[in-house]
C-alpha cells in the first residue's frame, strides 16, 4: 500500500539546518555536514556503499513528492523534475514565477490534508517521498504521515532549525529498519495512527 | 583506558524528560516511556533481552559514577549505592542532608573540569558512567566526555526537556557501535577532540 514517508538527515541533537539559514546561505551554516553521506562537495548526488544504497532506490521507487515552500524554494523545485514525478508544495501563497513554469510542480494552498491526498492520488501504489520540517510537523500533527526514515548524522550542531519544534502531543513510533554505517544510521520508523 | 560515557535514553525528538518536570513528577509526564525497555512498570531493572543486555554488564562495569546534582537527587542517589562504586555529584552547593549519610556519594562544587578528574581518579582502568543534561553539556563544552551512550527511543515526545540544548559549537562524533531493538536503538558515538 501506498505510504508517505519523510525522509530527512538530522544532527543527534536533532538540527536539519544550521544556524544562519537565509537566502544566501540556504540550510545554515555547515548544512553540507548533513548531508555528504550522499552530496559530493560539488553537489553531484552520491550513491553511498553498502547497504545505505537501497534509500537511493527508494527515493527513485517514490511515485510523488510533498513538500513544502521553504524547502522547495532552497532548491529550485528540483530543477522541475524529481525523477520525473509529481511536485507539491504546501503553501499559503501561490506559487513564485519560476515555479509556475514547471508542468509538474503544483502548489496546493489549502492545507496539509487535502496536499497529501492529491500527493497519494498522483503517487497511486508507490509512496509519497515527504520533505521539510514544518511538513513533517503539520502531516504529523493531522495524522497523515506514516513512515519516518531519519538519516541520523553523528554530530552535534548546537544550533539552527530542528526537526521537531512544536509537536502539540506525544507520537509513538515503531522502528522498522536500522541501516548502520559510519556515515550515518538511517532509522525507518512506522508511526502509530 | 578509561573513558567518561554518557549513558541517556532520549526520544527521537531529544527529549530525556517529559513536560512538567517537577519534585512531585519527577522526569515529568510520561518519563517512563522513555526507560521501559529496562525498567519494569514496579521500578524493577529488567535485563533487556538480546544484545542489549550488554548494556547493563557495561554500566555494572563502570568504576565511578558522575550526575547531576537534579540527576542524583531524583533518585535518592540511587540509595547511596550504585553497584558499589564512588558516586561524585556536580553542584555549585553543598550536598543536601541525605545525600551527607551516604559515604560512597561526594559533591563536587568546582565544576565539570576537577569533578570529572575525581571521577577518572577514583574509577582507575575502568570507565566513568555520566547521567544527566546538563553535566553532560558541561562536560561536552570542557571536552572532557569521550563518549555518548545514546538509547534512542522510538517515540515523539513534543516537549519536556532536551539533552541537548544549549552548545556552544558544533560537535564531531563518531559512530561506534549501533544496537537494534525494537524497544529503541541503542547507538554509541566516540567523541572526535
Amino acid at each position: 500500500m501506498s505510504a508517505s514517508v519523510l525522509y530527512m538527515s538530522m544532527s543527534l541533537d536533532g538540527y536539519i539546518a544550521g544556524p544562519n539559514d537565509e537566502p544566501g546561505n540556504p540550510g545554515g551554516d555547515d548544512f553540507h555536514r548533513l548531508h555528504d553521506w550522499f552530496i559530493a562537495p560539488d553537489g553531484e548526488l552520491i550513491r553511498p556503499p553498502g547497504p545505505a544504497g537501497q534509500l537511493m532506490d527508494e527515493w527513485d521507487a517514490a511515485g510523488a513528492l510533498l513538500a513544502g515552500r521553504r524547502t522547495a524554494e532552497q532548491v529550485d523545485h528540483w530543477g522541475g523534475d524529481h525523477h520525473g514525478v509529481p511536485i507539491f508544495v504546501l503553501s499559503h501563497r501561490p506559487p513564485g514565477p519560476s515555479a509556475a513554469n514547471y508542468p509538474l510542480v503544483t502548489y496546493v494552498t489549502d492545507g496539509i490534508v487535502p496536499a497529501m491526498a492529491q500527493a497519494k492520488a498522483a503517487a497511486g501504489d508507490r509512496n509519497v517521498l515527504v520533505h521539510g520540517a514544518h511538513t513533517a510537523q503539520r502531516a504529523l500533527e493531522a495524522g497523515v504521515l506514516d513512515e519516518l526514515q531519519i538519516h541520523q548524522i553523528p554530530v552535534l550542531f548546537g544550533g539552527g532549525r530542528r526537526l521537531f519544534e512544536m509537536l502539540p502531543s506525544r507520537v509513538e513510533l515503531e522502528i522498522d529498519r536500522v541501516i548502520d554505517t559510519p556515515e550515518a544510521t538511517h532509522i525507518r520508523y512506522r508511526v502509530r495512527h
